[in-house]
């Protein structure tokens, strides 16, 4: 798959041992050489991309100077970490990246020792590396802890939380600042405007104009105190740009510095890594570098499918079905255009939410808040209270992040606010960390809250219409990453009744009553179930919450085997509100509940994590047809 | 109650258009007459005391200058907002404040047209504003929006992704920053510093010195060169300090203002109200202000029960029990005194959870990150990876804050932090936003979390001690607001094994399956039972995750009827837990589940709230009764 034949440097290094012997020719051909790699196997298996190829550099100047994996480094979010895990014993491995079985694309503690701490969801290094320096100096112990963050990452109020405490704790502690594109950018320009303000204000100037009345009466001295002064407003300047806000907060600062030079970055590492206190070291990067399709179009080589390794096109199946997201956006900007109160709040996820369709068509009623999903939430309340509908587009694994927003700032106060969770469900490749695994649950327990999940993009477009004119508190839809089914679309859009389920199929055997993907997925397991003489009705349900009655208490009384079927935790889930409904009503009906188990479910294809997990449907045959074998054992009574 | 003839003007005053109407002097006496008042009442019946004293001021001038309720103001927190109450029509209601049926001790929007958002919650507040904000843009009217938010506050990551996303949409905003302690102090002070180190730099002190040579030199327009050099470095210092951090987020600054008198007050917000985009006023106030006890004892008359109004002395009925909240410092004390490893974490919350105890005791190991849940639990999650065990003390309500810190920093890695979430359950007079209604729901969501329930204090410190010593990851202990049971503590600690629970009675008529306070209430209402000839076998379960199979098979196997008890959400809780299992096996017995209703539960004593919610032991009694009296109502075969 790789030539091995034309690197010359690469693979000599198994470990960061390996790194710290080679001269600064070396290391740069080893930078050289980890992009080309890069390249050669991500075009191939798909991947981050972009921003491994900015922190070539970076990572292997941090492993240059640092003494891993007894210092320990905390790569914020970690989808840059490429260039990290194929010099820290990967490099043969990063073929199997996001695959079963294969490494993970993001850090991973029991994946190397090298991996300090997993990571995911943004803005969480600095809170982790400083709890790690407070432990390092309980122990009394010497090693260094550097926390790589970008600068998108640090819109998230979650590292300005740590940096303030880091302030305050004064903990040796050094943060690396890895600016690659402009999320901050407005931030540190800020700063400098405001200097620049300050110098044209007036007083300044009135004093200014004063030193150069006087000393222009002053010839040679004049000149010199005119050059003096000017020197004088140019260095405070410069010492104020960009730093002043990391200062603010209890960091020194160091920077900017050119984080593809190599030299510079061991330099000021170097230099550095033995000062006492918080250290913020500021480098300037560019996502995709030393790869000119990537470079061109970072957003869309961020994460990649297969390409061709010239051009950067992507290697695509032709005539695939377009995905949910896509969906979701053009039928909010149809929504939209009817009603002018909607509005639309992504957290830093334009392209992955598709509300950068929205954005390109009604740009003033578009909101990026940075990763930021508290801010989002509460932001979409307050708007709320004044009447505009605001649809927050967050995936459901970040929205935890805004689950105290929701319970407390909307749903306590009853407002009408939107929540459009995509990537519900199993994820695929990200894993973990990226799975929307909780959410029919973690939303199920928030009073006032309506839960729907569509059964396809048909639906979803109804539901989304449906949850714009609900105007009594809160509504979630939440729906699969991935392909669409491909049924016909109507024109325009219809409401659903609120609570109201929609009988598939009639059957006598058993019931499915399904949510959003697993409609399906039903669908499919009944065909089979039929060969083997099996009759199903179907059920979509719709509303996970509230659930429909009329339809529950039909199914309860016709069936007594009811099968329940979700893409979320089987704890405290759909099925799981099924069971209380009858057990409110001391009903006895055999409940099967299918969904996800409690327990993390790794990466790999959905696909293969649906066979993993027996929830596809195959699996569900199989699950089905045990359970319609179990012999009833009744709780024996004392 | 009051003696109303004492007050000149506050009887006077049923809006905030009388505040309008009146002379700058009786302003003045109305302030005098708020604090005298809100002495008189909240002495009398205790509530939130010190913040309120502080605000009188800023309250009347903004009511003075603002056009309220079309502009609209919104308190973060709110508990600072008892003198807004009482100038906007609720007066006569204050001394209902915090009762059943009475007033809120917080904003509330469905109580009063002036209370723009509710909270509770701290750090919302300009999230809300700037929605408000731009939906007031998108609506083309002229109303001004005022964020009133505290230096505590401010350490909240919210507040920053807010102040960073206001910097970024430049709508019209008024943030009022109430400083009335030392919470943001650091940071402000820390800039000024770094100014001074700047003006120190050799570099700087080169070219001043050089001026000085030069200027030296010249008799008279030396002098003048001097003056002048002087007055521009103090000019860029005065004008750098304080205001650059939020300058630096796009704000313009003003201030530091008296945030006691009012003239200052009304003249700044006259001279602001119009002008555009983000604003910072920066007001410096003293909690507790005018009232000498609060003024001395700022934290202990935060929040006050009824107290004496010359001394300031709470009036205690003598021999009361201590809190579940100092059972829980004094043993953590103990166990860190002999565990090396046991560290302390607070989000603010020293007094409330009990780790001023800890502190008092050992400082270097006690850590207060300020209003920052979510950087407290990712903080521990990097300790524990250091082999250090974070005991993280959050209430259960604030803990929604770090729900997805738990799952993916902590739990997803198997990291040992050790969770104590005091005030589960319902806490009584501060009412919705500060119930502990959800945690055994989303703590049993997320995999590898242990959750355990102490059903009296002897029983908080042995689980205090299991789960310090448990190392095989997350573990939560849960436990409500106010006075132990009195039970009698041992010398040391006993390890629970892990999953087990304690059969407390035998009876053969139904069992009760209890978990924390629900415990002592399962004994009261099986005493009444009994005596009714109804024999309660009652559990303390203890764990809600593990739930102990072999207690529960015995259980399932004796008894048809079985009742869960838990003080948290019925949705997806404990009781929840106990159907999922009989229904994973097909088991039928019948299932009574108490706990709290799906809906958001008002203020009032707890008490009072557990009677309207009959889950007190009267309502339990009740419930059981019908439950043994319900025949069973299998669901119908097809």
């Amino acid at each position: 798959m790789v030539d091995e034949s034309k690197y010359k440097v690469l693979f000599r290094v198994n470990s960061p041992a390996d790194v710290k012997t080679l001269s600064i020719n070396d290391l740069r051909t080893l930078c050289v050489e980890i992009r080309e790699y890069m390249v050669d196997v991500i075009s191939q298996i798909g991947g981050h991309f972009g921003g491994g190829l900015g922190t070539v550099e970076l990572t292997v100047a941090l492993h240059k100077v640092f003494d891993t994996p007894n210092d320990l480094i905390v790569w914020d979010t970690g989808h840059q970490a490429y260039p990290h895990k194929i010099i820290t014993g990967r490099r043969d491995q990063l073929k199997t990246i996001r695959r079963l079985n294969g490494i993970s694309g993001f850090l991973k503690r029991t994946e190397s020792e090298y991996d300090a701490f997993g990571a995911g969801h943004a803005s969480t290094s600095i809170s982790a590396a400083l709890g790690m320096a407070v432990a390092r100096d309980i122990q009394k112990t010497n090693k260094k802890v550097i926390a790589v963050i970008g600068d998108g990452a640090m819109t998230g109020g979650m590292a300005y939380e740590a940096m303030n405490n880091s302030g305050l704790i004064k903990s040796n502690l050094i943060v690396v600042l890895n600016d690659n594109n402009m999320s901050i950018a407005p931030n540190v320009w800020q700063i400098s405007n405001y200097f620049s303000e300050m110098i044209a204000h007036p007083d300044y100037n009135r004093l200014k104009g004063a030193i150069w009345d006087l000393t222009g009466k002053l010839d040679n001295f004049g000149d010199r105190i005119r050059r003096v002064t000017a020197r004088v407003e140019s260095g405070i300047k410069s010492m104020i740009t960009p730093g002043m806000l990391f200062e603010a907060l209890g960091f020194r600062y160091f920077g900017p510095v050119n984080g593809h030079s190599l030299e510079q970055l061991i330099k000021i590492f170097e230099q550095i890594k033995n000062l006492k206190g918080p250290i913020l070291v500021h480098t300037t990067s560019e996502k995709g570098k030393g790869y000119k399709p990537a470079e061109n179009h970072a957003q869309r080589l961020h994460a990649a499918t297969p390409f061709d390794k010239v051009t950067g096109e992507s290697i695509k199946k032709s005539g695939g079905s377009p995905a949910y997201t896509t969906i979701f956006g053009n039928a909010l900007v149809e929504i939209a255009k009817q009603n002018p109160k909607v509005i639309g709040i992504t957290a830093a996820m334009p392209d992955g939410t598709g509300l950068d369709i929205f954005q390109a068509e009604m740009p003033e009623r578009y909101f990026d808040v940075g990763i930021a999903e508290e801010h989002a939430v509460t932001f979409a309340a307050g708007m709320a209270t004044q009447g505009i509908i605001p649809v927050v587009a967050i995936y459901s694994t970040f929205l935890q992040r805004a689950f105290d927003q929701m319970i407390h700032d909307v749903a306590l106060q009853k407002l009408h606010v939107v929540f459009v969770l995509d990537r519900a469900g199993l994820v695929g490749a990200d894993g973990p960390t990226h799975h929307g695994s909780f959410d029919l649950t973690y939303l199920r327990l928030i009073p006032h809250m309506v839960i729907m999940a569509p059964k396809d993009e048909a639906e979803l477009r109804d539901m989304l219409f449906t949850a714009v004119n609900y105007m009594n508190g809160p509504i979630a839809i939440r729906y699969p990453r991935g392909s669409v089914l491909g049924v016909p679309l109507q024109d325009g859009f219809t409401q659903i009744q609120i609570g109201k389920a929609e009988r598939l199929t009639n059957g006598q055997d058993v019931a499915l009553l399904a949510v959003g993907k697993m409609v399906e997925y039903s669908k499919k397991a009944s065909e089979k179930l039929l060969a083997e003489g099996i009759h199903c009705e179907i059920i979509n349900m719709r509303f996970i919450k509230p659930l429909d009655v009329d339809i529950l208490n039909d199914v309860i009384t016709r069936f007594e085997k009811i099968v329940t079927l979700e893409e979320s935790t089987i704890v405290g889930g759909f099925g799981t509100g099924v069971l209380e409904y009858l057990a409110e009503r001391n009903l006895k009906n055999d409940v099967l509940r299918i969904g996800l188990p409690d327990k993390f479910v790794d990466h790999g294809t959905q696909e293969e994590l649906h066979k993993q997990l027996d929830i596809d449907p195959d699996g569900i045959v199989e699950k089905i047809k045990k359970f319609l074998n179990t012999k009833i054992n009744r709780g024996v009574v004392a």
